[in-house]
């Protein structure tokens, strides 16, 4: 039986996985947070494609979910990370959402709890990974450690400084061990945000969204995309590259990341399990049951 | 702000939720599998009102999450139990499928690890039990201690019999605490089980799905009937009823499981939450941000 194929990526210039991956010569001052880059088409076209390439992907973690349960234990994990109103919780639910909630590990990490305080910033993120065939999904990261942390002094640079090795040691133990870790950094502008900030603010059906503390971490900026330009330039590696994902354009975003779902997961070149019974001897048990 | 009107349920003679409810009458070996209690309509239907009662589900767990994360503490939990092939898993992509899944907690409940074997029975039940304002969801459950265990005499009788009231007793408080449990029991033929079985000897894409001893089980067909009975019989309480869902027909075991959420959800009856921030206050920082 053929193996689900592979079909050519309409619309798309330049493929996300390239247009998309982090350079050395990235620079987060620099991002154009409303392109689009390597796509060619417009909102309602993005949209469209967005349900279709949807159905694939869903497609293709059915076949990632099959092989899980016959002893494959490679996995998918998704990392977003972003800052406020970038859409994190969008990407959960109109890209995620088109997969089969089975097979989903989902985890979200906010301010550590007490029991998390008393442990090593990546026990709890260690304890969230995505079981053998499960798609993983991680809304913020162990990148928080040296996001937040670093721009608000939360341990001192002799903690956080050595983040950066420990965290690529770890993704290459994680990666070794069969899980392809897709890395999404979602940028929006200043100006983007205080427009969704705002929306927060007039509708009450979004009041619950709205936290005080994101207009206090507006003033942080600066401080913020100097800890996220060190974060691409010293975590962005050959076994788990960075991704810079524009946000301002939210169908291009979601659009963006279904994408680079889709390339993770074809890459694993998964075909059905093959029966590990005799069908005949079934076939003819199940006639006299 | 308005509340999410409550729709008329349009097509359904009798409410599912008591169509479907189970009463002292209710005989498992009566169940009519092919029914289609309370709704008047065909397949076409069916799966139509599937899609538009599924975005109206999917709002309404918006509603439950967002309260949920303003101190609400309530909780849905979703409790599927039936026998091999009456379409746990579909329920999970086909209905839960429609809901953000970042409110979704799910648990499926195999055969006990070693390590959930050196605990009492309800232990991992209990760490798996959703979290204020998300919507649980249990593939089998607590049930299976006294359904395949009962059948196969994996513990004695006076093991399991107290379990029926363990469970009631168990479940009361998590309703006290908050949390409406939709338990749901569904049924196919033996007829049809077979029919579904011999389909996943025939796809190479479903070969994964099967598994041996589920035609081993057929053997046990009216000792199950016997053990389904009794927890009908006896843990369908005031406080968490059974629903006895014919599932010979998916399209119609799917609307019904979604309109039975649906129900329960529109008995929190929510609103948005309201700010617990200045607003004028807020959009004055904004403003200056």
């Amino acid at each position: 039986m053929a193996k689900l194929p592979k079909n050519p990526v309409e619309n798309w210039e330049i493929p996300a996985v390239e247009a998309l991956r982090a350079t050395p010569d990235t620079r987060v001052a620099d991002i154009q947070t409303k392109g689009t880059p390597g796509f060619v088409g417009d909102k309602a076209l993005g949209e469209r494609l967005l349900e279709e390439r949807g159905a694939r992907l869903s497609a293709l973690q059915e076949l990632l979910y099959a092989n899980g349960r016959s002893g494959d234990t490679r996995s998918v994990l998704l990392v977003l990370q972003g800052m406020d109103t970038a859409g994190k919780g969008g990407m959960l639910r109109h890209v995620i959402g088109h997969v089969d909630p089975q097979g989903v590990d989902h985890a979200s990490f906010g301010v550590p709890t007490a029991e998390e305080k008393r442990h090593d910033y990546l026990w709890r993120i260690r304890k969230a990974l995505p079981r053998k065939g499960q798609l993983g999904v991680f809304d913020r990261s162990h990148y928080e450690d040296v996001l937040v942390v670093r721009v608000h002094n939360l341990v001192p640079p002799d903690v956080w400084e050595p983040r950066y090795e420990e965290i690529n040691t770890f993704e290459r133990e994680l990666v070794e061990s069969g899980t392809t870790i897709v890395k999404v950094a979602m940028f929006v502008s200043l100006d983007e945000q205080k427009a969704r900030l705002a929306e927060r603010l007039e509708r009450p059906d979004k009041y619950w969204k709205f936290n005080p503390g994101d207009i206090t971490e507006r003033g942080f900026w600066p401080e913020y995309q100097k800890a996220y330009q060190a974060m691409l330039d010293r975590t962005s590696t050959e076994h788990a590259p960075w991704h810079v994902v524009p946000c301002d354009r939210k169908w291009y975003s979601r659009l963006a990341v279904t994408e680079l779902l889709i390339d993770a997961l074809e890459n694993l070149d998964l075909d059905w399990p093959p029966a590990d019974f005799d069908i005949e001897v079934e076939k003819a048990r199940l006639a006299e049951s």
